[in-house]
């Protein structure tokens, strides 16, 4: 039987629906609604089209959103000035500066000016030591979205084997850490891992964070596993499109032919459809997440510190 | 072949030796003695005991150790003041409040309102963030002392699957995340955690953080891997100590008849030294490194703030 698809939209506007009451009911009962600032520097044509997501949704569901925009050789002073400067304008509610920044910036250190009450991308070492420690925290979106749809979907994490393959500070170390939370035995697997398929194939829910198109086969799942696809890859070749792609083939080669390239996750989706029990698909799902989880963030950031 | 014993006594001297050098060198070349001071409230015996050997070890390896005492009916106020004075203090480099405090008192509110550059105990969120994040940070001092172990007894931890029994913020999460930075494959076990001999036998380094006297058996054990036992339990009944103990046996009951206990990790140690290639033992394993690393971290936080 082939997999469930656990579709992410459907979950995604849930929660922002949920979020929209929510601002609503803030504005109501408190006069504000929350303020979500995004700093985007430089030119990067993803980082535009994700910043002008995220600012458009937050003004969907009521709140007030703003883009900050500066050209790529914005100084590391001048970044830092405007960090400082939304720290302090008490309106603000969520900062997010998107990555990457220009080359000459300091990444991190922008990072961890931003206060930490009111990172909503969850990635102040802060919050990070928070989520380890089992306390309340902003958490980063993509990880808790991944959380949200195996809820929503009522797949069961209790006691359960998790396996997560990558440990990047956005995705993979926020996720283990998550799925403990939520009781599940989890073991973190990575680019050193020896006799990968043996360990994943253990799984009773697979999360894929690699960054590697197709990456994990249908040798790494195990028979009636959940399989959640973190990666977002861009596929040309037609010939390995083949290899990926079941049912929609046809309709991923036209897309090749079209715009010269087409998406996939960090699973091979033909095989996952053929071997897990449900799969998260790329398109469509954990990625649509992302920006209903900042928006939860925002009002979650707006509740802490100002009521 | 019984198990190789990595007694912790000859690690933990040669750390304290470092230690007492950097000290040294510090004194000679700065003019200042790093300073550790740690607070105790209330009058747990074994509290008074873990900080008298703390404090003294300071004094010897060179630095200058600090104890303030104060009694259990101490407010959470006066806790804060205290904690205050120290953070402003610039000649003090470690500040270690001994757990459990007093029931009144919330741990987690004074443990995060140490200087996070004063925290020797690496118990403060960002600490915890940093590590989980890979970033430089003030170590917990056991979960740090078994890497040492782990390193000077010249085990390979890279590529290995270390598997890690307990989740708790002092040892169990930190551990996991020092593992994984030593890129081994990491899985995360815990009281909820199903076939738990099936997943800690396919362990090359298993480390038991649980808690429990003894409870892992040789069927949690594969046979050649490397056993970190972490816990100190107590046992009083002679029959559950004939399970336990092999060719001390005699010893440990003699000790039990004296005594009224003897002490235990949680690992079995007679099935552990029958299949492990490798076992710290209890008393005399990892216990010791915990005072070693705290001086160790604290000559860090010295040199961080001051250099």
């Amino acid at each position: 039987m082939p997999a469930n698809i656990l579709s992410g939209k459907p979950i995604a506007e849930a929660i922002k629906s949920e979020v929209a009451a929510e601002v609503a009911d803030l504005r109501s009962r408190f006069g504000f609604s929350p303020c979500l600032t995004v700093v985007r520097v430089g030119e990067d044509p993803a980082s535009a089209v994700y910043v002008g997501s995220k600012v458009k949704t937050a003004a969907e569901i009521g709140m007030i959103s703003e883009e900050i925009h500066r050209p790529v050789e914005t100084s590391r002073d001048e970044i830092v000035a405007i960090v400082d400067e939304l720290n302090s304008r008490d309106e603000v509610d969520g900062i997010l500066v998107q990555l990457p920044l220009p080359k000459h910036v300091d990444e991190r250190e922008i990072l961890e000016r931003i206060d930490p009450l009111k990172d909503v991308d969850g990635f102040h070492p802060i919050n990070a030591g928070r989520l380890t420690q089992g306390h309340d925290a902003l958490l980063p979106c993509t990880p808790a979205g991944v959380i949200e749809v195996l809820k929503r979907s009522n797949v069961d994490v209790a006691a359960k084997h998790a396996v997560v393959v990558g440990r990047s500070n956005i995705v993979g170390k926020p996720m283990a850490m998550l799925l403990l939370q939520e009781n599940a035995t989890v073991t973190i697997c990575h680019s050193r891992t020896r006799n990968l398929p043996e360990i994943t194939s253990q799984a009773d829910i697979l999360i894929a964070a690699i960054g590697r198109a197709g990456f994990i086969r249908g040798e790494h799942i195990r028979e009636g596993a959940t399989v959640v696809d973190v990666g977002i890859n861009s596929v040309s070749d037609p010939e390995f499109a083949k290899e990926l792609f079941g049912d929609d083939l046809e309709k991923r080669l036209a897309t090749i032919d079209k715009r010269g390239s087409t998406i996939v996750g960090d699973v091979n989706p033909k095989e996952a459809i053929e071997k897990a029990a449900n799969f998260t698909p790329v398109p469509g799902g954990i990625g649509l997440l992302t920006v209903a989880m900042l928006m939860k963030n925002t009002v979650k950031a707006a509740k802490m510190r100002r009521l």
